[in-house]
C-alpha cells in the first residue's frame, strides 16, 4: 500500500512539513518574508513525494490530474469533535458541511453546490466499501486521511454513484517498526452560544394586552398589570444547560515486513445541551496487513461500532414559545399547565414536561469489514480481490408515559418499536500493471469488477395502555396493538479501468472508465457508461522555465467526466402497489391498489464536469496555490412526470421521469504558505470556493413547491432559471403607517370588521403585477439557501514545545428563513415573543419594520415573505487550539515516545447578523426548530509510549 | 500464551506422535508387539510436554491433577460434520454427544451423566469467554483444541457455572515462522441410513379393513380389493432425498515473535435429508497476537458468523402415516387430500403440501470477541485485561401462506416475524505469577476477577390475511395484527484465584477458589464460594520405582471441589406479574397479577464432586492409560416448593426451592496404544465410561410426571431414587388369546359393547398391585434413558502417504419410547403403520406381541407402557476416514507445503436393535417426530502453501 509509505516516512523521519496559506495582499508579502529564510528542499520533495487515496488506489499527489482534496490525521488532531464529518468543515475548497448539534446526528456533505433537487449526498467510501454507514459511525482518531474527489475526472471511476463527488476515508494502518501503544482522553463542555431573547413575563404581558385589544378581544385579567409579573420563567433555561463531554481512546500498532496491525477502542459520551439528549458511542477498528508469501498478502480492515442516541422529546420552538408568566412545576413538583381562556394562554404543552417523561433513544450496532487478497502475478502485474460486509443493526424505542398536564393530557402510555438490518455485500476483484518504460515513462493500469447488494429488513410494533410505567415492555401493552415490516433490495454490478500515463513527469493523463447495472434502473436503461479523462502539463518541468528558479512546480489540470446519481430509489422504474381493506357487501375483503405508475426507462441522473485547474507552487514550495474552475452540468434530473399544481401538493404519487436540468459552477482557490520556517514556525492554509447554483429546466415551466413547515404554506420553491430551493413568497415594503396608507395600497385583507382586516401597524406588502390586489400572484424569489461564497483560513505557529492554530470558516451571501420567528415575532398568537417585538408598531411612525401585536393576525402579517429572510453570512473562529509536547529529553525518561496536552476551542465566536441560534441552518436555509450547534471547550492529554 | 508454544513446536519439528488404543486383552498382546520395535524416548517426552488448556490458563498435561480430556485439531481434521460438537463424540470418556440430523441444529453435551432436572448443559468457552452462542457458529477448521473440564477440582474455577462440566473452545492462532495459505474443501451426500419400514397400499387396505370391522365400523368401499391397490404412495420418499452438503475454507497465517495473525474463511451449504431444511453458514476468525514492547502485549481473537437456517415446515411422523392409498398431487398437480368419512381417511394434512408451501427461517448475525492486554510487571508477574462482546442478532420468520388442501384448508396466509438481540459483556482482570524456586519448586498463582452481563431483547409481530402471497411483508397484513417485546438481563461479578505447586514434578497440587455473586440469586443468596482442591502423586518418579523401567509414568490423582449451576432462570427470586385486560363495569381497564409467588432464598445449584484419578504409562508411552472414578452429588437442586399433582399437571407457577438431591458416579477408562511405529504406523485410541444417575430427594416424595407429547400422556418421570427421566407406565405380559384369557385378568377395559372393551388380540397388562383393576396404580418404571456405558475406539493406520482411521462408537444400557409407533404401530386410526403390522394378532396363536387392529384402540393399546420401549444400545461406524497426502517431493515441486486428499463417511453403519430411525434421539430418549441423524459420504481436498 502505496498510502503506507507515506505514513512511514512521515512518521520515521519526523519531518513537520505543514503547509499554509492566507489571502492574495497577504501572500505577497509573505514572498518576501520567505526569502529571508533558509528554505530546505527536503521538504518541498517530500511535499512532492506525498501519495493521496483515489479511488480503488492510491497516485503521487505531484502526478494528480483531477480535483481531489486531502485532509490527514495531522490536520485534524485535537479537535474535538464528535463526528469525523465535522472534522471536515473548511478544510476543502468546494466542500461545505452543515453540521449539527444534535448529539450523535450527521454532518451534511455539500460537493461543488447542489447537484440535483433529490439526493445530492456524496457516496462514502471507508477503506474502500462504498458503505451508508454514517460517518459518525467512526472515531475521528482512526482516520488516517479524507479525501474527497471533487470533479468528474476523479469521481467517474465510482460511476453511477460518482454524480455528487466522493468523501474517501481511510483508516489507520500499522507501520513496521517499534511497536506504539497510546492513549488520548479529551473533556469538554459544551454550550449553547447564542440564544434569542424572549419577553420577560412583564413585556409578554403588556403585549399580549396590546394583542387582545388590536383584535377587540377581551383581555387576560391575569395580565392586568404587567408590570407585577416581573421576570417570569425562564423556559429555554430550563431546556438548554451546559453538558459534558468525554472522549477516550486507545491503540495499539506495530509489526514488520511481514505482518503489521492497527488496533484501537474508543469511548465517546456527549451529553446534549438540550435535556435528555446525548450520544454515547463505542468503537473499535482492527486493521493488520499479512505478507503471507512474497508474492502474496492479505489486509484487512475492521470497524465495530456501537452507539446509542438519545434523541429526546424537545421542542425548542415551543420552548421559547412557552409563556414566561407560567411556572415550569405546580407547588406539588408536577408539570404545571396554562389556566384560562385557550386565546389567553396558548396551546403549548409544557414543553419541560414532555422532554423529562418522554424518552425517544436508537440503538446501533455496526460492523464495516473488508478483506483483501493481493497476489503479484508477474513484472508488475498483480490480481486483488476484496470482500467487504457492512452489516447494520438498529433498533429504536419511543416511549410516552400518560401524564395529565395541561392543557392537553396524554391519555394513556405509548411504546413504538422498531428493529432494522441492513446487510450489504461487496465483492471486487481487480488487476493492476505499473511499469515504468525506459525510464521516463510510467503506465498504470486498473481493471476490473465490483459488485455490491444490499437488503435491509425491518420489523415495527406499537402498543398503548401499559398497566403502569415501569413495565414499558411491548408484551405488557394492552391495547392499539399495530405492527409493520418490510424489506428493499438494490444490487449494482460494475466493470471498470484506469489508465495512468506518465511521460518524464511532465505530461500527465488519466482516463477512466466505469459500466454499471443496477437493479434501481429501469429495465430500458440498466447499464449505463461512465467515462474521464484529464490530462496535465507540468509547465514548471520544461527547458524555458529552467531559468525561472523561483518556481517550484506549476502544472496545468483539465478534466472532463461524466458520473450519475443513481440514488433515485430502489423501485422508481415498477409499479408500487399498496394493500389495504375495503368493506365489500359487509365483508372486509384485502385489496391491493397501484399507488404509483411505473416508468420503466428511469435511470440514473447524469453530471457532466469539466474542470480546469492550476498548482503553483513558488519559493522552492513555500507558497502553493491550487485554482479550480469547473463547470457541471446535471442532466437527466428525476422529475415528477407531470409536475403538481402551484399549491405543490398532488394527490397521487406520479411517476418520475429523468428530463430535468441542473448547472453548478464556481471557482476554487486554496493557498498554502509556509510564512515562518525557523524556531517560530507560522503556517498558513487558506481557501475560498465560489458556487453558482441554477435549475435549468424542470420538463415543465410549472415550478414545484417545497420546504412545507406543516402550515400548510411552502418556503421554497424549484423554478426554471432559480437556484435549487429558493426562498419565494411576498415582498415586504414597510409597515403602513395610516389607514390611508392602507386604503391607497393594493388591497391586502379586506372586511367589513375593522378589528379584522388591514389595518395601520400591520405589513405592507408588493403589489408586483400591479393587479390592485395582493394574491399568491404577487410572491417571486426572495432569497437563496446557497452561499456564493465558501472559505476558511487556519494559521498554525509552532515555538519550542508550544503550538498554537486559529481556524476560521465562514460562508457568504446566503439567506436564512427565520421560520421560528413565524410564531416568535408573529404576535398574534399567546405566545411568547422574542425581544425583537418591543419594537413593534405601537402607532403612526413608531417603527416601519416591526408590525403591530393583532391577536389573529387578520393582515397575514406571518405569511410567507422576506420579513423572515435574514442574511446567513458568518465568521466563525471554528477552532482554537493551544497545546504544548513534551520535550523529547523529559518524556524519554519517562519512557513515553510522546505526550501532549492541549487546550481546544470549537465554535469559540460567530461574527453573523442572524438573530436566531447559529446560522449554520442545514442545506434549506430553514430554521425551524433546529438543535443549535454548540462551542465546545476542552481539554486533551494523548500520550504514547 | 503457553498453548501457542506447544502448537509451534509440533508445527515446527513436524513429530507424528499420534497415541492409540484397545481393549485390555487387546492391549497386552500390544505390549508384546511393542516390545518387537524400536521405541523413540522423543515422543514419549513431547507428550508430556503438550500443554492443556484450562480455565483461565494453560497447564501441562504432565501436571494435571483434574479430570480434563483434551481434544485437538489434528484429531478431528477430515471429518465431515457441520457443528464442532458432533466432532466431540465419542472423543473424550464421560462426554456423551447427542447430535441431531438437523442441518443447524446443535448438539446436547452431558458430562458426566445428567446432574440436574434443570438445566444440564455444560458452560461453554469460546477463547476464554464463557458464551451461549451455540458450538455450531463455529467453523470446525478453525478449532485448534476443545478441551472438557469434567471433574469439579478443574471446573470449580468456573464457580456458579461449572456445575455440569465446561467444554473450553480454543481457535487456532498465528504461528511465527512461514506463512501459509490455504484452502480446504469438502464435498459430501448425507442420506437417511435406515426408515421403518411402512405398510404399501393394499397392505395398508386389508389392515385398515380389519380395524374397522372389528370395531363394528363400516369398512371403506374404496379398499374393497386391497390387492388392487397395489404398492401406493411413498410418501417417505417424497420427504426424503440424498441432500448434498459442501464446505469451503480458506485461511492465512503466520507471523513472527512481533506480531503473528491467524485469519480464516468458511462457507458451510448443508441440505437437509428432509423437504425444505437446510443450513448455510458463513463464519470468518480474526486471531491475532502482537507484542507491542518487549513488556506489552495484546491478543484478540474474533468470530463473525452468519447463518441461515431452514427449519422447513416437516412433520415426519405425519408423513409416516400418510395415507399409501391416497396420492400426494392430484391431477391438476395441486396437493391432494383424503376424501371420505374421516374415520377412513384419517386427519392428515398432506405434509408435503405443508413442508413445501410453508417456510420457517431463521438467520443469525453473531459476534464473538475478546481483546487481551498483558504487561509483564516483574521478575515472572503479570496483569492481564481482558475484553469481551458476544452480540447475536437473529430473526425468525414463519410464513404460511393461505391453501386449500383437504381435509382441513388453511384459510389465510399467516406470517409471524421475530427480532432478536443478545449482548454480553466481559471484562476480566488477572495478576498470574510463576516462579521456579530452587530449580525444584514451580509456584503458579493466579488472582482477579471477572464480571459478565447480558441482555436480551426481543420484539415479534404477526398478521394474516395477506392480499397475496407474493407480498409476504408484514405492512400487507391486514387482519389478526398481533404484537410483543420483552427484555431480560442477567450479571456476573467473580473473584477466583488458584495456586498450582510443583514439587520436582512428584507431588503436584491445585487449589481454586470462585466467589460468584450473580443477580439470578435471591437477595439472600448473592454471593457463593465455590473452592476445590486436587492433588497427584507422581510415584513413577519415586526412588523405589527407578528399577520398574517399563513404567514410564505413573500418576495417581485425587480432587474434590464444588461447583454451581447458576442457570436457574433470571428472575426466579423475583415476584413474576402477568399483565391483561379485565374487563370492569363496562369498560375494558389494564390489569397486572401476580403469576408466581417469589423465592428470595433462591440459589444457585450446587455439584460436590471426588475424582480418584491414575495416569499410567508404559513401554516408554507406547501405552497410556487413564482412569478416573468419581462421586458426583447435586445437591440444592431447584425443584418446585409444592409438588404438582401426580398428574403431572399444575395450575399455578409455583415458585421453585433449592431442595432436590441428585447423584451421578461413574467410572471412566481411556487407553490409547502406538501399535506399530514403523513404516507401517498403527495407533489406537480406545474409552469407556459407566455412569450411574439417580435422584436422591425431590423434597416430596411425590414424583414429577414430564416428557408430555401432547397427548395428555407423560412418557416420563422424576421420582425419589430412580434415574432422572425415566420412564414410567404400564407392563405389558403378551396379548389376550382368548376371551377366557381376557376374563381371568384383572379388569382392563370394561363395557357392555363387545366391540368396545377389552377382547382377544388386545395387550395384557400386568396387575401390578394386584387388585383386580388396571388402572394408574399398576404403573411402574419402566425403562431408563441414560445408557450405562458409553464407549468409542479409534484406530489409525499411516502408511507412505496413505492414512486410514476407523472411529467406532456407541452407547449401552439406554432404552428409547419410540413414540413415533404409538401411532404407526397403534393401529386404532387411519394411518399408515409399519410392516411391524403385518405380524399382527388375527386369531389365536397368531401373535403374542403385536395386537390386533381395531379402530379407536378400545383397550388403550397404545397407553404408555413397555410395549413401545425399545433397547437404544448402538454401536456405530461413526467414521471411516481414507486419505492420501501428497509426498513432500511431489507437493514441494508443485510450490505447496502440504496436500491432500481424503474420503470419509460419517456414521457409516449401525449396529442397534432399534427398530425406529436412528437410536440417536436425544438426552430424553423420546423419539417423537425427530428429524434422523444421517449417513455422510464425503470427499474432500486440503491444500496448503
Amino acid at each position: 500500500m502505496l498510502n503506507l509509505n507515506r505514513i512511514r516516512m512521515k512518521k520515521k523521519e519526523k519531518i513537520k512539513r505543514k503547509t499554509g496559506a492566507l489571502l492574495f495582499f497577504i501572500l505577497l508579502s509573505m514572498g518576501m518574508f520567505a526569502q529571508d529564510y533558509d528554505i530546505s528542499l527536503k521538504e518541498d520533495t517530500l511535499l512532492l513525494e506525498e501519495f493521496v487515496v483515489v479511488g480503488y488506489g492510491t497516485q503521487k499527489k505531484r502526478d494528480m490530474t483531477g480535483a481531489i482534496t486531502s485532509v490527514n490525521a495531522k490536520d485534524i488532531r485535537s479537535l474535538t469533535v464528535a463526528n469525523a464529518g465535522e472534522a471536515l468543515q473548511g478544510r476543502a475548497a468546494g466542500v461545505q458541511v452543515y453540521s449539527s448539534g444534535a448529539p450523535g446526528s450527521n454532518v451534511t456533505i455539500r460537493v461543488r453546490g447542489t447537484g440535483t433537487i433529490n439526493d445530492s449526498n456524496p457516496l462514502l467510501v471507508i477503506d474502500g466499501v462504498p458503505t451508508d454507514l454514517p460517518l459518525n459511525a467512526i472515531s475521528p482518531e482512526d482516520i488516517a486521511s479524507m479525501e474527497i474527489l471533487k470533479d468528474a475526472s476523479a469521481s467517474a471511476i465510482y460511476g453511477s454513484r460518482g454524480a455528487n463527488g466522493v468523501v474517501l476515508i481511510t483508516t489507520k494502518r500499522g507501520i513496521a517498526g517499534v511497536g506504539t501503544f497510546g492513549f488520548k482522553g479529551v473533556w469538554g463542555v459544551q454550550q449553547v452560544a447564542a440564544r434569542p431573547q424572549m419577553l420577560n413575563a412583564s413585556q409578554f404581558a403588556a403585549l399580549h394586552n396590546e394583542m387582545m385589544a388590536n383584535n377587540n378581544q377581551p383581555k387576560n385579567p391575569a395580565f392586568a398589570n404587567p408590570e407585577s409579573l416581573g421576570a417570569g420563567t425562564n423556559w429555554m433555561g430550563a431546556l438548554f444547560d451546559n453538558a459534558f463531554m468525554q472522549n477516550y481512546s486507545l491503540y495499539y500498532s506495530g509489526g514488520n515486513e511481514k505482518s503489521r496491525y492497527y488496533v484501537s477502542g474508543a469511548v465517546l459520551d456527549q451529553q446534549g445541551v438540550v435535556l435528555n439528549t446525548g450520544y454515547k458511542r463505542y468503537t473499535v477498528q482492527f486493521n493488520a496487513d499479512s505478507q503471507v508469501k512474497n508474492w502474496l498478502k492479505f489486509s484487512n480492515n475492521l470497524t465495530l461500532n456501537h452507539d446509542v442516541k438519545e434523541s429526546g422529546s424537545y421542542n425548542i420552538r415551543e420552548t421559547m414559545a412557552s409563556l414566561p408568566t407560567q411556572a415550569i412545576y405546580n407547588e406539588d413538583g408536577s408539570f404545571s399547565g396554562p389556566e384560562g381562556r385557550a386565546m389567553w394562554v396558548g396551546d403549548i404543552n409544557n414543553p419541560i414536561g414532555k422532554a423529562t417523561v418522554n424518552s425517544n433513544t436508537t440503538k446501533g450496532y455496526n460492523l464495516l469489514g473488508n478483506i483483501t487478497g493481493e497476489v503479484a502475478l508477474y513484472d508488475g502485474l498483480k490480481f486483488k480481490t476484496t470482500g467487504g460486509i457492512q452489516a447494520l443493526f438498529y433498533d429504536s424505542r419511543n416511549w410516552a408515559p400518560k401524564y395529565s398536564f395541561r392543557p392537553n393530557a396524554q391519555e394513556t402510555s405509548y411504546l413504538g418499536q422498531q428493529y432494522n438490518k441492513s446487510i450489504t455485500f461487496l465483492w471486487d476483484n481487480f488487476f493492476t500493471y505499473d511499469k515504468t518504460f525506459n525510464n521516463n515513462q510510467i503506465l498504470s493500469v486498473l481493471a476490473g469488477t465490483s459488485a455490491q447488494n444490499n437488503r435491509y429488513d425491518f420489523l415495527r410494533a406499537s402498543g398503548t395502555d401499559f398497566a403502569n410505567d415501569v413495565t414499558q415492555q411491548m408484551d405488557n401493552s394492552t391495547d392499539n396493538k399495530t405492527n409493520g415490516g418490510n424489506a428493499n433490495e438494490w444490487a449494482l454490478l460494475s466493470v471498470l479501468g484506469r489508465v495512468n500515463y506518465n511521460y518524464q513527469g511532465k505530461y500527465l493523463a488519466t482516463l477512466s472508465i466505469r459500466r454499471d447495472g443496477s437493479s434501481r434502473f429501469g429495465p430500458d436503461n440498466r447499464w449505463g457508461w461512465f467515462p474521464s479523462g484529464s490530462l496535465a502539463w507540468r509547465m514548471s518541468e520544461e527547458s524555458f522555465m529552467e531559468t525561472m528558479e523561483w518556481i517550484a512546480d506549476l502544472k496545468w489540470r483539465v478534466g472532463y467526466g461524466r458520473t450519475g446519481n443513481q440514488n433515485i430509489g430502489n423501485y422508481s422504474f415498477a409499479s408500487v402497489y399498496q394493500t389495504g381493506q375495503y368493506t365489500f357487501n359487509g365483508m372486509t375483503v384485502p385489496t391491493v391498489v397501484p399507488q404509483r405508475l411505473p416508468n420503466p426507462g428511469v435511470k440514473w441522473e447524469t453530471v457532466e464536469q469539466t474542470n480546469l485547474g492550476l498548482d503553483f507552487s513558488m519559493l522552492r514550495g513555500r507558497i502553493a496555490i491550487t485554482l479550480d474552475g469547473y463547470w457541471k452540468n446535471t442532466n437527466d434530473m428525476l422529475v415528477p412526470m407531470s409536475v403538481p399544481v402551484s399549491t405543490g401538493y398532488s394527490d397521487i404519487d406520479v411517476p418520475s421521469i429523468n428530463a430535468g436540468k441542473v448547472k453548478n459552477q464556481g471557482v476554487e482557490l486554496t493557498v498554502n504558505t509556509q510564512n515562518l520556517t525557523g524556531e517560530l514556525e507560522w503556517f498558513t492554509q487558506f481557501n475560498i470556493s465560489y458556487n453558482k447554483n441554477k435549475i435549468v429546466s424542470l420538463n415543465d415551466s410549472v415550478p414545484m413547491f417545497t420546504g412545507s413547515i406543516g402550515l400548510n404554506q411552502y418556503l421554497t420553491i424549484n423554478a426554471q432559471n432559480h437556484p435549487i430551493g429558493s426562498f419565494y413568497g411576498f415582498v415586504t415594503d414597510g409597515i403602513f403607517q395610516t389607514q390611508q396608507e392602507v386604503d391607497n395600497h393594493a388591497l391586502q385583507v379586506a372586511g367589513a370588521d375593522a378589528y379584522n382586516r388591514t389595518s395601520p401597524g400591520d405589513v405592507r406588502f408588493r403589489d408586483l403585477n400591479n393587479d390592485g390586489v395582493i394574491d399568491d400572484n404577487d410572491r417571486t424569489y426572495i432569497g437563496n439557501p446557497a452561499p456564493s461564497f465558501i472559505f476558511a483560513m487556519n494559521n498554525t505557529f509552532a515555538w519550542k514545545g508550544f503550538d498554537l492554530s486559529i481556524f476560521l470558516q465562514g460562508v457568504y451571501g446566503n439567506d436564512i428563513y427565520n421560520a421560528n420567528a413565524i410564531w416568535q415575532e408573529g404576535m398574534s398568537v399567546a405566545q411568547n415573543q422574542t425581544t425583537k417585538a418591543l419594537n413593534r408598531w405601537t402607532g403612526e411612525g413608531t417603527s416601519n419594520t416591526i408590525p403591530r401585536a393583532v391577536f389573529n393576525d387578520p393582515n397575514k402579517n406571518t405569511r410567507v415573505s422576506d420579513r423572515f429572510i435574514e442574511d446567513g453570512s458568518y465568521l466563525r473562529i471554528k477552532n482554537l487550539i493551544f497545546g504544548y509536547t513534551l520535550p523529547k529529553n523529559i518524556s524519554g525518561k519517562m519512557k513515553l515516545s510522546t505526550a501532549r496536552l492541549y487546550l481546544s476551542c470549537q465554535n469559540l465566536f460567530t461574527f453573523t447578523k442572524y438573530s436566531g441560534f447559529d446560522p449554520e441552518v442545514s442545506v434549506s436555509g430553514i430554521d425551524n426548530n433546529l438543535y443549535p450547534v454548540t462551542r465546545t471547550i476542552s481539554g486533551g492529554i494523548s500520550i504514547d509510549f
